[in-house]
């Protein structure tokens, strides 16, 4: 792939992210309650007024990011929206778990933010406390958000949730809700580690000495425990792994989800570039990034598929030989980070393949934004624009980490 | 459709049933643990060793009404098997859900009866009623399972459950476990009258008039409760409605699930009958048969759409376009049931195009039983005969009712 050739890749990411942002600030902002809608049709059409959490925290959070780091979108408008999200999540997302024991935050929302569901998970928590920290960078106004340092009320009130959230992950869940059943094993699905290791990068980056310490060991306990994924003598990423990293029996074990390896094989190469750790980084390509596009792209229809069994079983996920968006998001990162690392031509030829279907499949010309579901074969079986799952998020955050990887790499050419 | 095609359809039925009755019998038995593996692959190799509550009452009580009421399969081996799988629910499925609350079933079991997962719903408590009320009808044997009379213990104890259940639909859900959240409206979801008629069916059925006279009362209530489901003027039937019978907000007031629906119509014709009501009987047909067929019908690729959005919006569902193997069962059931009701042709039209449907799509000619998953398209998208959700139940169940009324319209034909 030649210079010019990724220069016009710039272009067009740049273009893209510009009208997906203009997507998302022209239809999404709830001016009446607060907080933004995500479901959104094709035509930018609200179809429901639920307020999904996720959702709304990744909003809030990529906001902020774009406002924070890239000039084009240090706009009051993106300022004010990020604000107004921030301030709804304050006020309607934890919601009391009854009793003496500690705050959840719910996973979906009416539109005046009386809470519908909580999920017996971490990730409402993690988005939250995600959106929060962004939210608390980019804001100086101490009625809105205190400034950004641990000594303060607000960031003392982010870090003891973040502690509730170790606590539930590495010491005792039982709070989350769920019964304790003896058939249940204890799981170490990639998700969690992934999460949490999302969260030390997002509290530590640019924070003090003591901050990063803080967060220091929990980072390398993320790392370990994505690693553990690693199966099959390193011939398999496995999504569900025992806690002493083996293999566990039946679908549950079996499962792989090629788009979730690749996303935290970016998020290991962003981990290992900040450690200088060149063993990870060697182990982040091999095994997350090139092993996944291998076993987990459709040789014959192209694309990713969500969900495979690593000994070719059919899967019982009803959705698994779709293509999502997502996975196609994650892929681009990984590839075009991996590339960035090292400069391995094959890498960049792979990001080539990923970055050619996804602007095949899924831009909307007519209406902008991307499609999210497409069946195997490629054609659009969803058509909305936002969803229960699919909000201001994967496609913006990978158009931006994309972006910011080329100006990286076109600059500093050789 | 001519007598002669009928024939044909009764002849082809009742191979298919043989068929998948033996499959059933020769892959899904575990002679170790007890109970019955659902999860079998294409070729009948079992793929996972869990055990699906809901699937193992489900195959009890079809293997003891194939038992109890076709001669052809008055065998010892369905015998054992049923009360083999009786005894392994009754030692593993109920579980304490702690404190002084009441049992709860498990949704799923490992291969030695260990509880997984506990939904908070009621449906595994169902179909355990129903699996051991049909049972303690074929067996004798007090010591396996009492013969059927209320006043017996164990008739007390299902009596107890059925209670139990009827609290949780009609007073107080609390139990269930689900938190009480300000914006989770109370839903009348037509699964749950629905479950509850056909449980009123069960246990009713050639039973004292003390156990009728018991049940009279729900199962009207339960009527009256499916008959919300009609809704915009007659002109759709929405699976979610609230309990005042008001549409409900957003995608879940909008959804609908033809397949759902038809088999309400189905269950709404028994009971008709049972009560010689007319005019529930035209409903039926009219509102949860045609209706249903009208805008559930893939005028493009045939076949039935698993979910639909009645304004026509795209349903956040998945797979919402694809051509699950039980909408078809029911559809099956439904229409056969209307035309041997009434007689009117387009009834038997309709019936001829869901089995032409189905007979060209579902079953495998090679390994025999059924596919269960197809796409929008009617090609094969899931190649597993048993899953989480698919077991020995809707297709033997439809092949059954279907063959009963065959037998009926071929015997007292004009």
């Amino acid at each position: 792939m030649s210079v010019v050739k990724l220069e016009e890749c710039r272009e067009q990411i740049r273009t893209e992210l510009d009208n997906v942002v203009d997507f998302w600030l022209k239809y999404s902002h709830d001016t009446v309650h607060g907080g933004f809608f995500t479901c959104i049709g094709r035509d930018g059409k609200v179809y429901d007024e639920l307020k999904y959490v996720w959702l709304q925290g990744r909003q809030v959070w990529m906001y902020c990011r774009l406002y924070r780091t890239m000039d084009r979108f240090r706009k009051p408008e993106i300022l004010e929206a990020a604000k107004a999200g921030g301030a709804f999540l304050r006020k309607f997302a934890r919601v009391s778990s009854g009793g003496s024991g500690p705050w959840k935050c719910a996973f979906c929302l009416t539109r005046d933010g009386k809470a519908v569901k909580i999920q017996r998970t971490i990730f409402s928590e993690c988005f939250y406390i995600m959106a929060m920290d962004e939210l608390s960078r980019v804001t100086g106004d101490k009625d809105i958000l205190p400034i950004p340092t641990l000594s303060h009320i607000y960031s003392d009130c982010l870090a003891s949730m973040m502690q509730q959230l170790i606590y539930w992950v590495r010491e005792d869940s039982s709070d989350l809700g769920r019964p304790q059943l003896s058939g249940d094993v204890p799981t170490n699905s990639m998700a969690v580690p992934m999460m949490l290791l999302c969260l030390v990068q997002q509290l530590s980056e640019g924070r003090g000495q003591e901050v990063v310490q803080k967060y220091r060991e929990l980072g390398s306990w993320c790392v370990q425990q994505t690693l553990q994924h690693i199966q099959r003598d390193g011939t398999a990423i496995l999504e569900n792994v025992s806690l002493e990293g083996a293999e566990l029996p039946g679908c549950q074990g079996r499962l792989q989800n090629p788009g979730h390896a690749l996303e935290a094989g970016w998020f290991l190469l962003q981990f290992s570039a900040e450690r200088g750790d060149e063993e990870l980084q060697r182990t982040a390509i091999e095994k997350f990034v090139e092993l996944p596009y291998q076993y987990g792209w459709d040789k014959e229809h192209g694309g990713l598929f969500y969900f495979l069994d690593v000994d070719g079983h059919c899967p019982t996920q009803l959705e698994w030989s779709m293509k999502l968006w997502w996975p196609h998001c994650e892929a681009l990162i990984a590839f075009l980070m991996a590339y960035s690392q090292t400069k391995r031509p094959e890498l960049l030829e792979r990001f080539s393949q990923v970055y050619e279907y996804i602007f095949s499949h899924f831009p909307d010309a007519k209406s902008g934004e991307w499609f999210g579901y497409l069946t195997q074969e490629g054609k659009v079986a969803l058509d909305f624009k936002g969803g229960p799952f699919k909000g201001f998020f994967h496609v913006p955050r990978c158009l931006y980490m994309c972006e910011r990887i080329l100006d990286d790499l076109l600059t500093n050419k050789d």
